[in-house]
């Protein structure tokens, strides 16, 4: 996470890699340069992936996540054009809300004010009625979750992992306590760098179904094998390190503690209560285990709503759906000495908390966030929430922040001087 | 469809096979004997593939056909406990509607009478938001949007299938007309005999998306090369060979004469207006093409609603949503010599026509019929429509209509009779 770099492609603007305008998967079938597949590995290059993105589950297999058979929540609103909202980036450049979303190549993006949907903009192949893959926002999901399962008394923060998941013993989580988990502290060898086909990243995308599997593979081939194989490295409960693996193990401890899949806690404890509009979806691996850790997709208004209601300090749709001290938690965040090391240039005086990430900024803002600039950024102070989804060419937000987290800002501020 | 015999397993009950009480895809992971995978082919045996008929989603990849953003339509109901309904099997077994569904592996049935839902069970592994695969039942959806598509004047019957796709001119489809496709009378070498591995259905399954693709595979990859390869054998418009491929021709079909996927073109067309409950969704190929002749999953109350929209004339939900003349038309059904010498000895005096199967029995019943016991059944005189989702171990209905339809025509009696 903290290495990105962006491919030769970046020259290419949000515009010139429209999905839409470049024929991606259009006709019947399509052209053969124009199709994206699975097996080829195409979904993944840019600008394929802006197609992609908004399309996964015509590639991997899926679950869903049920809405409910109610109606959609109220998501009420007030249309406020505040594309022209002035920032600067952190290397100087004057920026506006609008051009911000083009240099980010957002797919789609919400902002709520008061509760209310003041923007709402669709980009690329994305439509309202269509989900997204939220990729590491999914941790943020996976983390509420298990906040929730906290509250009932059914998960111990505490507890070895190991009481949960026992299976786990011989791996390097074998001696983690489930809140290292919670706030990735533990300590292992496996890496998360997006531009090392060795890194650790590569064979769990293997294992999650993010990759085809060539013969003779010998690595794990399923979530589950690929946990159980985790070696660590170093102390738990030290310093912070963005491991996926984390939010993967913390979702088998959610499974085992509430005897359900998680895409059917996430239903019946968010989904159905929150009145979302669409069903949601994890991919899932060979042996039906969604990911945790990336695989959920949703409408771009669904993860608006979910947003809300963590604003809301957990109530949305007339219900308290997440207890509140389990969002003040996250909001407080984690601890900022064991973030400093990892080198976030972007998150000066950050933590993580839970699966978020939390900025301490004077708003007190904090983020669920994907590493093709995917997020929910909510703004207590300033009663703001941004849901957004993107297909940045860089994996890693590294690429986003310094012209997002300015532009954010500065629409916060206008938002509270009534601008 | 002529060939059908039994696997071993068939001595095992639908009780006996319950996915829920054998464990099947149960725990975090499920244990290794009672995984069911996409890769090791174990999701086409029996009993296995009765978790997998209603999960096929987690297996394979798809692509949603979207209910639209309204409210589900009324599906009123007036419970009438028909299970007692007593009839005598073709060979001469005495049977009730209850021990039929038992005997015929139902993961659920829904009886329509008078548009009222007058009875709905749910077995295996199925529940009412659930989608189930449809299978060949999804040529009748085909075959119903190419109707609609024919009454709008975007296709011509009697025009060459080259006029909508060209490249199959050097294809057995190279001198075939759309009505032959329609009413599977196409002379074709491809065969589709579920019991012999050598069948053009495998090939099609893989091609399709249905069955693994292992290296060194040199067949088509999906369904559009799989048809251009297709081989003529006799003539064309001679009788009626019941090939699949005629289904995934005509799909294609409809989708140069729309200009739509045919998932976008179901939901615009039908599912919205129906005001289906749940999404539906088709399995795709590899390149994001959806299976027209058995790729199509839908709950058990949309498939019901359908069936009540084919029985009332196309109009369901206070609209028209299928022009008259074309459900008329299927119902008056094709020709029944051309059907007579394919030798389906449960449907004495039948016909097939434009995807559907229509029996010319003393109540003109038709139906959607599916190759593990799927089946839509349509009584006009009765004003009755059973839909029916099943995962029987035989592939072919040949296994199911000595028991079923003899029961839906006893119940059709009972129902008329105000049993």
């Amino acid at each position: 996470m903290s290495v990105a770099t962006a491919p030769s492609q970046t020259a290419l603007t949000a515009a010139e890699t429209d999905p839409q305008t470049l024929g991606w998967m259009q006709g019947f079938p399509p052209p053969p340069d124009k199709t994206i597949t699975f097996h080829s590995g195409s979904f993944r290059s840019f600008p394929e992936l802006r197609w992609a993105w908004s399309n996964i589950r015509q590639l991997v297999p899926t679950v869903n996540v049920w809405r409910g058979a109610g109606p959609a929540s109220a998501l009420p609103r007030a249309e406020h054009d505040i594309g022209a909202s002035a920032s600067v980036t952190m290397d100087g450049r004057p920026m506006t809300f609008a051009r911000m979303l083009e240099e980010t190549y957002v797919d789609g993006i919400a902002v709520l004010h008061r509760g209310k949907l003041i923007y709402e903009r669709y980009f690329g192949a994305l439509k309202p009625h269509k989900p997204h893959i939220a990729m590491s926002v999914t941790k943020s999901f996976t983390g509420t979750l298990a906040g929730i399962l906290i509250a009932e008394g059914k998960i111990d923060p505490q507890a070895p992992v190991t009481d949960y998941v026992p299976e786990l013993k011989a791996s390097a989580f074998g001696d983690a306590r489930v809140h290292e988990t919670m706030d990735m502290t533990t300590g292992l060898e496996y890496t998360e760098i997006y531009t090392d086909k060795n890194s650790g990243v590569f064979g769990l995308r293997r294992a999650n179904g993010m990759a085809p599997i060539e013969p003779g593979y010998e690595g794990a081939t399923n979530i589950f094998d690929f946990l159980c194989a985790q070696k660590k490295q170093g102390e738990h409960g030290k310093a912070f390190a963005y491991k996926t693996v984390n939010s993967d193990v913390l979702a088998f401890i959610c499974r085992r503690a509430s005897g359900m899949t998680l895409s059917d806690l996430l239903s019946e404890r968010i989904w159905i209560p929150m009145g979302a509009e669409e069903d949601a979806h994890y991919h899932v691996d060979r042996i039906g285990t969604e990911s945790g850790g990336g695989g959920l997709s949703t409408t771009l208004r669904d993860v608006a709503r979910f947003g809300e209601t963590i604003r809301n300090h957990g109530r949305f749709n007339g219900r308290q759906i997440v207890p509140s001290h389990v969002i003040e938690d996250i909001a407080r965040g984690g601890d900022r000495e064991k973030f400093k090391p990892a080198g976030y240039t972007t998150l000066p005086g950050a933590s993580y908390r839970n699966q978020w990430w939390v900025t301490h900024n004077a708003h007190g803002a904090f983020m669920a966030r994907g590493v093709h600039g995917q997020g929910i950024y909510i703004d207590p102070m300033a009663e703001m929430v941004i849901a957004r989804y993107a297909s940045h060419p860089a994996a890693g937000n590294a690429a986003n922040d310094p012209v997002t987290l300015p532009a954010y800002m500065a629409l916060a501020k206008d938002l509270m001087a009534g601008g």
